[in-house]
This record gives structure tokens, C-alpha cells and sequence, in this order.
């Protein structure tokens, strides 16, 4: 009963749960999952990057040490920058002249792995190689690249992605720092005109950071050619800032502390013409500027569009460390005992109704995510490897990254607080992991573009594939960054994929049982309410366009909220629709099976959270959506057997999660409180219950 | 423009917005708040102390160091004990005869303010005197009190409250440490007999207790009597442990870090019979066990409500919480503008139909929880002065106080998180106060009573209200604590108020666009729904009474969510009726017009979120609910001038919000930046934009 199967290496099954059976032991014929290779499923198609990474996350010198205080944890994160560089684990996106592997999918996919070590080291991993390394390698040219990417890649130059502003978060195209070119000098004049202008919030800028790519608006010959990037060293070999540098330490955060996240200005500043990333806009020697993309507009948003990339692995960090904390969770709930049958036996918390709607609507989310941000990682390397490359295929990247990374931010945090309560007292404990992880993942939700934004972004991609009039109508206000990618793009269908023919609800009652759980009608139902929605808001929205500006504004703002439930509604459908694709591929029959409940468990409690929105518009009846809460419930129990299997799958072991609870510690204390009372029983020391002594002398006295 | 209005105070406004206006200005003769009147109001019954808690709580000495050092900040925190009894500030409750006031609402109302100092002083101040000191004052007799309050009431004996194992939570019941009298040396054997027995979490236990009150089985002449409370001494004058007692220390936590939890355990350590805390349960010389409640059950359950308090102050602390952020939130998004309109203004963030319905739908939840908490603290005080203090008040108190902490603490969590993604980037640095808040306020949901557990108890009051036969009847499972109860009470109304009728929505279309805004309607929908999720439950637990008792469980189980949705609805429903109660008493008119618009809001987002329910059960028609989304958003529009009034009535002022981006900061930035674009302007220093160059070149060029 003890002995550990050695077997399943890959499993931490075994390791987390040595003495004590998990699961409900007879499932007789029912399906079964084949954990290894569900495992192999989900690594994906850069599996060997991910088990790089994972051997590395597993690596306790890599590791966060909860509690450290923030000035040890940065100045160790640093370090491990340098050991990420002697393990050629971040150069796999860099051009192979300069010893990269031009790589890019399997490059965010061993980064975000990063995660399940520290979050600090994804994030400063990020800052140096995916944001300032690659501003210099998709804004700058050849020669930018060589005179600088080197010290880039091997950490001589560490630096900061010089963007965000104190005044300008979201919208950056109204950042107010200036590059002015002085044709007499041939240098840009980099200025920081008032204190909302700072640039703020940038890792490696407070202790750090020896360059910086500044994002400023460029000026030449009295005319502002809009936001450009700029190569500026900013520290000297003594880390002291260069004349006319200043900034300041953001201080302690509400986590990721091992980032020296901090502010700088620039007091007219001067760099050489060539210190501009021209790939995008030059400017020769006597201040001419030139572009390639005629618009301005456009122009900016394919610029801020090859750094797609932080978007993408926020995504794909954000679906691992919400796998940890179930996989944490699960293993517990499997193990805890609390509150008596009445029969001695104490009942084991994952057969608790309300334990498994918390731990497994999660899980099923989780899948959802996890299969939907491997296809995002496959967009991604299309586009970045020139194999799928058109504006198209890079819009629709885009569409898709905000999307997916709104909902897997929030999710990660949901997730990661649901298992934190579901332990109880423990789950508040340093030593369980969860309150470090979301601590750490929090600010994912607004930064590479704050959630809300990026939602309302996708919402006007859906509005400009409803009907092509929308696009180029400004209705002012936030929808602007939006309507600005409209304005200057040929948008194609978002990837919403129409229902052949939508399921009819009504009528029929033969089906209520059974037909909710049918792949065709799940998908009429989301897919049928992202149109409905979508048109629903069109409609008014098309009523104001003759409106003056500022009232149709007005009567944009007044749906603000519906557009973003829309692009949520759709983020979700592109979710669910990953999620079957990816059932297709899965060999084993009983896994394709529990994966196929795990899917229709995803898919029903998305129509459950929104059955006020499906009655109300008539596309499922009254006596369907009756059914549907007590087939959920079905389907908990159905899927309660293979709860630790599937969070198994997700294939970390204890060196990556980390937390005393999932180690087995828990069945082993269950067993000896129970060995023990059962010794007391055998030898007669067990003192005799008050309760039973009345019961016993006087039955009537009542327990 | 920039005149500091020196005439109110006690408003945070004024100094946090000095340089902008921050209403919507022309609101003609639209209501307005009384912002001093209605903060009177909601400073209640006890307002006197409740200021002087925010006096103290304004005292930099009695805050939280942001990134201190956990170690450094569990000293600060108690050097800080100590500044609180030097203040008087902690006594209220205690006798008389001891220096105390025994004034027992306001002692509450004085602690719960302390969370806006440092929540770790609340919570370490709680244990010290709301857990350690309350068992000796309730549990024991006067010569206990007389013998420990006064070392406990001035903290030359710090103490720790050892209930919890590592192996039971919620479960108290089921604790494993066991104290055997031994009548030969007139002794309690205080023993741990394994692992999962240790105490664990307790506050005062790592480090600073020198004493404990013990919970353990008591057994004498071979009877275990069930769970007492014993005083046991556990560290000599030089900090170390007394013989048999060893400890551990629970290390780094999620949040709370200025409190020294620990794990406790004791190898037969012997105190004199005396330390039994003994008013419920005693023990004569000789071993013989008398009580003056007979029933083993019922005694265990009155021992624990004498510890409501706990509940009764989290509750408090919640909505404390809840109105910091809220009030930093909101003056940030009535200063920050953030997308132009094209006119050149940019938007300030508050006029954001999202934002609105992300902060001031949360505004509406704080009032109704803070009206709720008082009408709780007026409950508490009236048991525990003794003006009313039957069981059945005990019970009442004892189920209100579950269901409002359950929700108030996640809504505080939900709040916080909220406001913090509500101030993007600048949200989560530590100085804006929101993500340290959050953390130490994460374990509040699940301490003193895990909140699924507490609305199950709330669930299983409303069965046993429903119908007398659930009396009694024990499902199995994690029901045992409610059942327990419920078997051992007599048990009234739950304070259920049925709506003598209801309110028929079908056929009067006439009534669709109104209705819903009145009080009656909302009412007669919001307990409809209560009572009809509790009878549907009844009757499919009533079936399974004749099954056996594991069939039985396993019938209960598969309707634990539900129960727990019907619980939350319950409370919900209490905080609405509270809110509406608490109209009745705003004399203003304005005020009382605005804030009967939030409480319909607060109403109205409810069947909201439950639309679905309302639509299956036919409570609401299909054109209502249509109607429903578009008058929540004609509600906010109408509250969204006087968003800032409602945030300022709470009362805080810049020593108690603490962030920087409530300061007045942020506009003092937006006036500086537009200041220098019209000096720009005005001068024609501007540079011109290309996208207006080429307008002016091309207009077919387009932007």
C-alpha cells in the first residue's frame, strides 16, 4: 500500500501522494486517463524547450525564496539573468549570426515555463531579452542589431524597455516625451517635458538597467512623425545615471519585488542618428524622415505590433502557474480528511459537491486555456518565421493575444485564490506557494495592455468584421487606440467561425436531457451569442454615426460595457473551439473520453454563467435551462475520479510546486492520527464519549 | 482654483483633490450628498470610538512599512500592542471591576478600524484580547478573570489562542489534543498524541506568547466530555518553552506578516485543575464532570458562541477595507484622464461606462455591507450586554454573523482587486496601498470560519427554519456542524422577512420599466428567491430522511451547492434589507434620494447576477429582464457625479488612505502637462502633427 511507483517519472503523482489511495478506488470499465501521454499533449509542439526549461525551473538556485526581503530577491534575480545566459536558455529568438536559433514559438514557450521558478525571473527575463532585446531586433536593422544585441544577449547590457509613462499607460500613442533631430549635430534631443511624462513602471530602470530603448515622439524640421524608439545608455560603468538622466525607484510592489522596476526622465539628452531603430522611420543626416508605411497611424501600430510577443507569454505564464496551484490543490483535496460521516471515518475533502464545482470548473478552464495558448504559440511562430506573415496573419495574431491574455490573466488569479481557500489556513502559508503566485501574477491583468482595454480592442475587431462600415469611424474616447488599428488595417473575419445552422432550442423537449452535451450545440449556443451580441451593439452603434463627435461618443460609451462582455464572450468561444480542436488529436480512447467531459464541463458552466443572457434571448427554453445545473452536477461526479489525473497531466513535479502540502506530508499525518485511533480502539484506551455514555444510560437525554 | 477648502475636515476630498474639479460640475438641481451628514450616519452607534480608533489609526507609528521585513515587522507590531493599552484603546470590553467598560458593540467598533493602521495590528490585537482574553472573560469564572485579565488586558503576558490543529480547521469538534485529569496530583495531563493534533496558526505562538488558551478533549474517569479550554503557561521569563511544550514557527505567510503564527505542542504537560476555564464544564477534585448544560452538543456550540466576536469584528475590518479602496479608486479615476476625444481632452477615467460599472456597483456592495455590519454590531451588543440575550438571540446573532462575514470579507477581496486593476500600473505599487490590503486581508475568508463552511451553517438555520422536521436529522458529511446545531436548539425564524405578498410579475407590461425600482418589487424578488431555493432543497432532502445514513449524506451533498447559493442569497437579501432599513434614518433629502439609488442598485445588480434563476423560475418576465442591463446602466450614469461624495462620506482621511494616487498627486500632474501643451500651443512651439501635415497636403492621404 506504501510502495511508490517509480514508473511514472513525470508523474507527481507518486510523489505527492505516497500512502494513501487518491482516487475512488473501483472505476471498474469506466474510461481512464493515460497521464503520460496527456502530459505529452499538453508540452505541445515545443515539448523539449518546455522540459528544458522545466529542468531548469526545477533548479533551486533559480527559485524564489518567499519572504526574502525585496532588495536580496532583486539583486538574485539578477544573478540568475546570468545563469539563464550560461545555460543558453533566452537566445533561441535572436538571428543565428549572432548565435541565436531564430526560434520563436519555442522561445516564449521556455520562457513562460520560467514561471514555476520565480515570476520575477520570467518578468526580468522578459524585460531584457523579449522587450528591450527585441525592440532592437524587430525596430532596428542589421547594424542596430549587431552593435547591440550581443551585449543584449549576454547580459553585459542589461536594460529597459522605456515606454510607459507616468501620464500614458494604455494609450501610448499619447506618451509626451520628445526626440528632437538636430540636423547641426546629427543627434536626437531626448526630452521629458513635466512630471506625467516620466517614464515609469520600467524593470531594470531603478538599480539595474545600463541602456534603455526610449519610446518617444520624434520631431524633426517642426514636424512630429510620432512615437519612435530610441537607443539611449543611460547608466556609466559605475551605475551612475549619465548627464542629464534622472529617475527614481517605483519601491516595493505588490509583488514581483525581484524586479527593480523604477522611472526615468531625460533633460535634453543627446544620441546619435543612429541611435534611432529606423526599421519603421529614418531619418537622414539633414532631418528628412522616411517610412515605409506611409501612414502614421499605421505605422505606429505596426511597430507596437513585433512586441505582440509579451502578450503571448503572459498568456501561456499566466495558464502554468494556474496548472501548479491545481495541481497543488487537487493533490491536497485528495488527501485532507475534515468533518465525520457519523461513521468514523472522516470524508476526503474532494468528495465534497462544492470542493469539486471550485477545484474542477477550474481545471476545465484550465485546459481550455492551456490548448487555446498552444495554438496562439503557433500563430506566433507563423508570423514571426515569415511562414505566415501577412498583415492579416498579424492582425489576427493580435486579436487573438489580447484576447486569450485578458482571459488566461484573470483566470490565473481566480484560479490561483480558489485553490488558496480551498486549503484552508494552509493555502495562506508561504510554504503552499499560492499567495506568492498571485501576489507575483496580479499586475499581469493590466500590463503588455490592461485587460479592459485589450478587450474592447477585440470587441472593435468584431465590430469591423460585422459590417465594414464600421471601420474608420472614430466614436472617441478610449475606443480610439482601438478604432486607430480599424482606420489603417484591411481586417479580415476574426476567427469567428459562424454556425452552419443554429441549434434549435425550442420545441423539441426530447432533447432537453441530452443535447447540451452534444460539440454542435454547445457551439451554436457561444458562437450564436457572440453574434447576437455583437450585432445587438452594431445596431445602436450605427444609429449615432451621424451624430457630432462628441455625442456619438457619447453613445459608444453608453455600450462600453456590452462590447466588452461581447469580446469576452468571444475569447471564450475561441477557447472552447481550441479545446475541441485539440480532442481530435488525442490518441487514447479513455482519455479522449474524460477529456471530452472536461471539455462539455467548460463549455455548459460558460452557458451557466450566462443563462440570463441565452433565456432572455430565446435561444435556449426554460425547461433546458433547468436541466442544465443538475447536469453540471453530473458531470462533477463523473469527472471527481479523474480529478488527480488530470491535474497530473500538467506534468510538474514537487520541485516545481514547491508546497508542503502537495508533498504527501498530509496523507502521511492522516494516517498516523489514524493508526493511532485505531490502536487506542484495539487496546481499549479510547476514553468513552460523553454523548454515547447518555445515550446508553439514558437514551431519551438526547445527543 | 487651487484654494484648499479648510471647512470640512473630516473629508478626504478636499485635500485629494486640491487643484481639479473632480464632479461632473453642472448638476443643477439635481439631489446632492450632505458628504458630513451621511458620514455621521455611517459611522453609527458608536461613532465616538470609532473616531478615536481613526485618530489612532492616523498615527504613522501605527502603521504598516510597506516591504518592512517580516521580521522587523512582527516586532513593530508589537511594540504597537503595547502603544494600544498605553492608549486605553483596547480595554472596552473587560469588566468594570478589572478597568475594563464592558461595552462590548464599541470595543468591536474601536478594533475593526485598526485594520486601516495595519492589519496585522487588528489581527494580532484580536488575538491578544478578541480571542485569548475573550476565552478567559467568557469561558471562565470570576476568579480566572481575576487571576489572568489583568496580565492579558496590558500585555505583560501576550498570549496565544490554541484551537485550530494542523489536522482540523473547521472541524473543531474533532480535535485530537486531550487534557485527562488526573486526581491523585488534582492535575490536567495537557498531551498531543500525534502530527495532525499540533495546534497550528496561531497568532502569538512563533514567537511572543507566554501563555495559551488551550482547547482539548477533557477527559476524566475514563469520559471524554468533549472539547474545554484550558490556561496553559508555554514560555518562561527568557522566552524559552516550559517543559513539554514545543513549537514551530509557520513562517512567511501571504499577508499578515506582523503577526507570529506558530504551531504549538504539548508531551503530557501538567497544569492545576484550576486552569480549566470551567463556567460551562468542571471538574471537582476528585474527577467528577458537572455542566450546567446537560447535553454534550449544545454545550460545545454555546462555549464557541461566545467567540462570535471574531466574526462580528472581520465583518467590520471587511467593509473598513473595502471603503479605502474605494475612496483611493474613485478620487484617482475622477483625476486621471487617460484617451483623448479627439478634441484634444483627454477622458477622465470615472466617465468610463466600464469604470463606473467597476467601482460604483462595488460603492453600492460597501453600503449595503456597512449598513448590514451595524445593525450585526447592535445584534452582538445587545447578547452581550445582556439586554437581550436569550438562546434564540445567540442563534440569530450567531447566523448573521456567519452569513455577513462570508460575504464581506470576499467582497473585500473582490473590491480591492477591483479598485487595484481600476489604477492600472500605479495600482500595484505598494504605495497605493491596494495590493498590501489585499494580502493581508486574503486570509480573512477563510479564519474564523472557512466562509463555504460558515454559509452551510447559514444554509442548514434556513432548512431548519423552513420546516421543523430537518431538525435533528443528520445528512453526514461537512453538514455535522450545522446539524450539530440544529439539533441541540430551538430554533426561530432566521430573520427571513416574507413578503406578505408577492409580487407578480407576469401580464402587467405596463409595469416593466418601473417597477424594478421599487422597494417592494425588489424585496418581494430578492426573498422570493431565498425561499424558493430553500424549498426546493427541502423537499429533495425530505425524500432521502428514510434512506440510509450514508445514502442520506450522499443526497445531501449533491445539493451543497445549491444550499450554499441559497445561503449567500439569504445574506445578501439581509445586507439589502439592512440598507433599506437604514434609508428610513437619512434626514437630508438629497442624500437620501442619492442613496435610495444606490441601494436599487445594489438591488438590482443582484437579480442581475442571478438573472438566469429569476427568468427559470418565471419570478421575472422576459421583457423585465430585457429592461433590466440598460436601467443598472441609467443608474450608474445617474450616480456618476456623485461617485466622489459617496466615497468621501466614508470618512478617511489622507493618514488613513495613504497612497499616493489619492493625494491630489495625479492632477497636480494633468494640470502641469496641459498647462505646458497650451503655453506650447500659444507660443507655436508645438511641432506639427504628420497626420495633420498630410491632411493638409493630401486630404485623400487619409490619417
Amino acid at each position: 500500500m506504501t510502495t511508490v511507483d517509480t514508473t511514472a517519472p513525470t508523474s507527481s503523482r507518486t510523489k505527492s501522494a505516497p500512502t494513501t489511495p487518491t482516487r475512488t478506488p473501483s472505476l471498474d470499465d469506466a474510461p481512464r486517463v493515460d497521464v503520460p501521454a496527456l502530459e505529452t499533449v499538453l508540452l505541445g509542439r515545443w515539448a523539449d524547450v518546455r522540459r528544458q526549461a522545466r529542468a531548469l525551473a526545477a533548479r533551486e538556485d533559480l527559485q524564489k525564496i518567499e519572504g526574502q526581503p525585496w532588495g536580496e530577491h532583486r539583486e538574485r534575480v539578477l544573478g540568475q539573468l546570468h545563469t539563464l545566459v550560461a545555460e543558453g536558455a533566452v537566445h533561441r529568438a535572436f538571428p543565428k549570426r549572432l548565435g541565436g536559433e531564430e526560434n520563436h514559438g519555442g522561445n516564449i514557450a521556455g520562457f513562460e515555463e520560467l514561471v514555476v521558478a520565480d515570476p520575477s525571473l520570467q518578468i526580468k527575463a522578459g524585460v531584457q531579452w523579449g522587450l528591450f532585446g527585441s525592440a532592437v531586433l524587430h525596430l532596428g536593422t542589421d547594424a542596430h542589431q549587431d552593435a547591440w544585441l550581443p551585449g543584449i544577449m549576454d547580459m553585459t547590457v542589461p536594460g529597459a524597455f522605456a515606454m510607459t509613462e507616468t501620464g500614458h499607460g494604455s494609450d501610448v500613442a499619447s506618451i509626451a516625451t520628445t526626440a528632437t533631430y538636430d540636423p547641426t549635430t546629427e543627434e536626437f534631443d531626448l526630452h521629458t517635458p513635466f512630471r506625467a511624462a516620466w517614464k515609469d513602471y520600467l524593470g531594470n530602470a531603478a538599480l539595474h538597467g545600463k541602456a534603455a530603448v526610449v519610446f518617444a515622439q520624434l520631431v524633426t524640421g517642426g514636424v512630429n512623425h510620432g512615437v519612435h524608439a530610441f537607443y539611449v545608455p543611460i547608466r556609466n560603468d559605475e551605475d551612475a545615471f549619465l548627464p542629464g538622466i534622472g529617475g527614481e525607484d517605483d519601491g516595493h510592489k505588490g509583488g514581483l519585488n525581484g524586479i527593480d522596476n523604477g522611472r526615468l526622465h531625460f533633460t535634453h539628452v543627446r544620441v546619435p542618428r543612429f541611435n534611432l531603430l529606423d526599421r519603421y522611420g529614418a531619418v537622414t543626416a539633414d532631418g528628412s524622415y522616411s517610412s515605409p508605411i506611409a501612414s502614421p497611424g499605421r505605422r505606429f501600430f505596426t511597430m507596437l505590433g513585433t512586441l505582440v510577443q509579451g502578450r503571448v507569454s503572459l498568456d501561456g505564464a499566466s495558464v502554468a502557474a494556474s496548472k501548479v496551484a491545481l495541481q497543488i490543490a487537487v493533490t491536497y483535496a485528495n488527501q485532507r480528511r475534515q468533518f465525520g460521516t457519523g461513521t468514523g471515518e472522516e470524508e476526503v475533502v474532494m468528495d465534497y459537491q462544492r470542493h469539486q464545482r471550485r477545484l474542477i470548473t477550474r481545471i476545465a478552464r484550465t485546459y481550455a486555456g492551456s490548448f487555446a495558448h498552444e495554438e496562439l504559440l503557433a500563430r506566433f511562430d507563423d508570423v514571426f518565421s515569415g511562414a505566415h506573415d501577412t498583415d492579416e496573419d498579424r492582425q489576427d495574431l493580435e486579436t487573438l493575444a489580447a484576447a486569450l491574455k485578458a482571459l488566461s490573466t484573470w483566470n490565473a488569479l481566480d484560479t490561483i485564490q480558489e485553490s488558496r481557500e480551498a486549503c484552508g489556513g494552509a493555502g495562506f502559508l508561504s510554504a503552499n506557494r499560492f499567495t506568492g503566485l498571485r501576489a507575483d501574477l496580479d499586475v499581469y491583468a493590466t500590463f503588455e495592455g490592461d485587460n479592459n482595454v485589450l478587450l474592447q480592442l477585440v470587441a472593435k475587431r468584431l465590430l469591423t468584421d460585422y459590417a465594414n462600415d464600421f471601420r474608420g469611424i472614430d466614436f472617441g474616447a478610449m475606443a480610439r487606440y482601438a478604432v486607430g488599428q480599424a482606420a489603417d488595417r484591411t481586417f479580415s473575419r476574426s476567427g469567428l467561425r459562424q454556425a452552419v445552422q443554429f441549434f434549435s432550442d425550442r420545441g423539441d423537449q426530447r432533447l432537453a436531457v441530452n443535447a447540451l452535451r452534444e460539440e454542435g450545440a454547445q457551439r451554436a449556443l457561444l458562437t450564436g451569442r457572440v453574434e447576437d451580441m455583437v450585432a445587438e451593439v452594431a445596431q445602436h452603434l450605427r444609429a449615432a454615426r451621424k451624430l457630432p463627435a462628441e455625442k456619438a461618443a457619447s453613445v459608444f460609451n453608453s455600450h462600453q460595457n456590452e462590447l466588452i462582455e461581447a469580446a469576452r464572450a468571444h475569447g471564450e468561444l475561441l477557447q472552447w473551439e481550441a479545446f475541441t480542436t485539440a480532442l481530435a488529436s488525442i490518441e487514447d480512447e479513455g482519455t479522449r473520453t474524460v477529456l471530452t467531459w472536461v471539455r462539455d464541463l467548460f463549455g455548459l458552466t460558460l452557458i451557466e454563467d450566462n443563462l440570463g443572457w441565452y433565456l432572455m434571448h430565446g435561444r435556449i427554453s426554460m425547461q433546458r435551462a433547468r436541466t442544465l445545473s443538475g447536469y453540471v452536477n453530473r458531470l462533477l461526479a463523473r469527472l471527481r475520479p479523474h480529478a488527480q489525473d488530470l491535474v497530473d497531466a500538467f506534468g510538474y513535479e514537487q520541485a516545481h510546486l514547491r508546497a508542503a502540502i502537495s508533498s504527501g506530508a498530509e496523507a502521511h499525518r492522516q494516517d498516523e492520527a489514524r493508526a493511532y485511533q485505531r490502536q487506542q480502539r484495539a487496546n481499549g484506551d479510547a476514553p468513552v464519549d460523553e454523548k454515547v455514555l447518555y445515550a446508553r444510560e439514558s437514551p431519551k437525554r438526547g445527543a
